[in-house]
């Protein structure tokens, strides 16, 4: 099974994290490729970075499609050009956060999100509503630590357990959410620290993108993700 | 991986189906164990069948916990029992509507349920106003066959394509959700016929509920699903 | 009229309080029985428990149906059943949960639920979600006190007192729901030392069935509340 | 117990119906008395009568204050100047429209309102939607029948019987909601020949009133409900 | 251009404020009048003021229409008889609390509302509820100034100017909207001081209507807000 | 004034239309510049055409802050890199789309829209309701006619009169909104023949951003809307 993920910003070290991460979870049988998008902006920390990282990632996903990729991740929490990129594509496509976001409420009668910048709350908070999971979720916070930084510089770990416990307890919350790919590699240890479930989205999108595919389903080209129209020149 | 799959009514017939689906779709290395309660009601059509079905489930459900069970799936579209269970388990409990809804929501922009009684639509649609996906659910309609008859008559399907068809036009959906345990072996053919995904819920719960013990995630024991209170006698 | 109070656990001593606060206020012509399940559980904690008590709770229905009662009340606070007992009865069902949380939304523009155990919220903010009676709820509060304490140590009103004066401030509520039956003998005196009604659903709901049944009025069993299918053998 | 219902539109006829209605279902030990006001609009059609409604309506109020009345009913579907009235009351006062509706979703999963005018629909749907109760209605529709024609001409009931008929049908609806006073003495035989419940708000306010007043239930003072200010001159 | 802006309270003082904001902010061809009502309540704090406003309110709408106003603004913050007035009118009527909060969400992702007393609150909530523009706004504060007071003693500027700081910190609100027709004036220094736009409805309402009037659209008259019915005598 | 109008599709003729209906109707002193994306999609069918026409529309943003633009519209109904857009700007932005709903909701109690492209009614219901306007909107319809036909072949007219009649008796709306800028020319002879009112976005943003420019009011700067954060290179 041939499944990408894009890293839809420009760094190189994050998408290394990610395959890190992907190849670990991935099934067998997978031919995982993750990738990023050197074009694009170097993290993705408002709207407007959002727009020019979906611009670079709509013909990567169109090349995947071409090469014969039966599903995506993409791997930004904001879900950047989610929409866009079913269009493309004829398998599923899922984003880290809606992933994550699903899978939260399945295992919790109420989650958290902690993502990187207070600048990406809104945008978190208005996909989840479009996903109808924002009434699952207590309430959406921020590190305040820069996407690259939290690359970086691993020490931001304790800053994200002291977080995640006054979180838990404030919002009267069963389940974290990592709000940014940057945090993937600190999911399994603050799920052992906080006693609750911590979800990492890429994994969880990965896993759920095999899933499907596996399944023989993939996006419904009926209406709204039919391929964009060729325009009359 | 030991899974156990929990069919909630009395059925050995369709439990012999859901392990069909399941044995086929299932990782190598799951070991996947489908079981029906043999004192519980013949099909689940209502509320008061509901309870009695979660009454029989939730013995099942510790006894899996006991036997080392890691992830449980209940195979019953009224997610029959399913807060329940979760205090029973450690492991990630999916009921097949949930799975099937939250699959719908991020293949399309919106779908329908074709359930087989009229009674159920409430349930269905409570269920679903408790996960927030009725946003992206347009309506849920039933076949109006009750759901051993499912089991017994393939020629049923003729009318659930009809149905089908129908379906997805008048609602503007793009999506069809299987809503019962009983359709889960027309979901391919059915996808086939109408060129648009068809859920069956049995199949995404499985591979679901495999990811994520997978991952090492589980049901939040932080509160609402602890185990319930030794009583004081 | 005769009406019948269930009390959904094993409690004979929860039933006897219940029948004090029910013969009280019961209409002069009113025949009201209050009866306990010695086989359910010993207290109401948690969604497991909850399916217990329902599962006891419908044979008391149906004989209660079959001696001629004209109406019923669920005494727990989680309304456990009451879609279930619907499909049994001919009369209104009504459950303290919806009671008090309906009397609430036409006394007051805000009202906050104290409860007993903190495990129980996400059940209460569930049905009230269902019943749309959230959009007037503040928040709901647990005492943390287990529902036979509760019964059994009356010292446990100054506790009550305490909290009810912290969340009408805190909550900028302005009416008190007392989230279980066990809570129901304090609702006066709360309501004199607060300033502000406090409602217990008990003897509410016991009014409005009596309401209901005198004006000809039950459970609509057209379609969700129809009674269980007899299955094929 | 002394209750005042308050007809708020100018029409002695039909608080003479109303009356009858109220006097036949009242408790033995309530002194009802059903006004109307005189100075008010003929009938209650969109919001420009209502305001005047309202503006008769609260010295009404005020001086069955006065007189010690322990509980209002406002037996207008629209639920006119509701909350101002209970700025002026201590005990309880409900309006017919949100008694229906509460009852309403207590009997059936799913209700439809028929009122009288097209006008007054979005006046219903507001209401209702501050209610919360709007997510258990199906539709409002309207008979197109004046307010004052619905009393004087009793052959309209074969149209509101073809309109039920056709709601609850055309809906999947389980009980039918009367949206106006002037249809309080059609609820019986429309109820028995639809074989569903028909909610006759008028009725179920009443006994309602009684039932909190009982209880020693009334409005909250504590805030919103508050008595208008005395001004500064 | 013919405008009216109607002061619905008897303070003439509050209407000669109102008009030298409105006769600094209109177009050059508007011609503009302010009005109040010296028949009505001497400020509106509650829903039985709400309904005296809005009885003297009626007769002045009908008076301005038929004088050939063509357009015409509501200066009180609870949109006092709006859906009254505009039945009496063929322009368009705009309340100030729509206006403020309709343009707080288009500069905005989310805003706190900041009124002068407690009481109003649960009008202004429900307001906004009816036209969804709650899900923008973090919440709903008092200053507890009644609103004469406000126009009497400019040194309450300080008290909003704190409270405005708090607001924006503790709701993480981008934009503060002016809750009083009373307040107007601050507008503008509070906005330099709390470097976010700070939002007064009287002005966004005038040239709202302005631009609608202008652009020859007016009040829909196609059924809700159609001319009050004619009564039979 | 100096005011931008972007229409962000590469469209010349669909811009001289706009700068048509603008210079129209713009205030005597304000500078309105209308243009388009040479480098675009030819029109915006869907989220990946959304994505380009978003990439394309932030540098020309950017350009106009830079030369002093006071307040930009949007002249897409799907109101395409709105949020991104706002973050570039120091002034208001308004999206057609916002302006039509938002205005429509002012005019009447509920609202149609009716849009050119199937494909592009989820985008609209998306964006509806992270508006919270979707409580007033009947439904999205679409003419199935293809953005560029619109503006080429003025007899679409006759097709869009029977779909808007047809429309409005349907829905039981009260109020057109047209769901596209190529749509802009025919919204006063709809408006004449419908009797109702019919909404053009482009009108109305243009006026709207004049007010609010006019009222010292733009973006909040706070945080969502801040400019896009430096990169560390």
């Amino acid at each position: 099974m041939k499944i990408r993920m894009i890293n839809p910003n420009a760094s190189a070290g994050m998408a290394r994290l990610l395959d890190a991460a992907g190849q670990r979870v991935k099934a067998a049988d997978t031919a995982l490729e993750v990738i990023h998008l050197p074009a694009s902006v170097a993290s993705i920390e408002g709207a407007a970075d959002g727009v020019q990282a979906a611009f670079h990632l709509l013909p990567a996903v169109a090349r995947g499609q071409a090469e014969g990729v039966q599903g995506f991740v993409i791997a930004c929490f904001d879900d950047t050009g989610l929409d866009a990129a079913r269009e493309l594509a004829e398998g599923p496509v899922i984003g880290i956060g809606e992933a994550a976001m699903h899978a939260a409420s399945m295992l919790s009668v109420r989650y958290s999100v902690l993502t990187s910048l207070p600048r990406s709350i809104h945008i978190i908070e208005r996909n989840m509503r479009a996903y109808g999971l924002d009434r699952r979720c207590a309430r959406v916070h921020a590190a305040d630590i820069p996407v690259l930084e939290l690359e970086r510089d691993p020490a931001h770990y304790q800053r994200l357990l002291a977080l995640g416990r006054q979180i838990l307890e404030q919002d009267r919350s069963e389940c974290l959410v990592l709000g940014c790919a940057g945090m993937s590699q600190w999911a399994r240890p603050l799920q052992d620290a906080l006693g609750a479930p911590v979800i990492d989205g890429v994994q969880v999108a990965l896993k759920w993108v095999e899933s499907l595919v596996g399944l023989g389903l993939g996006t419904s080209k009926l209406l709204s993700y039919r391929a964009p129209l060729q325009k009359q020149s």
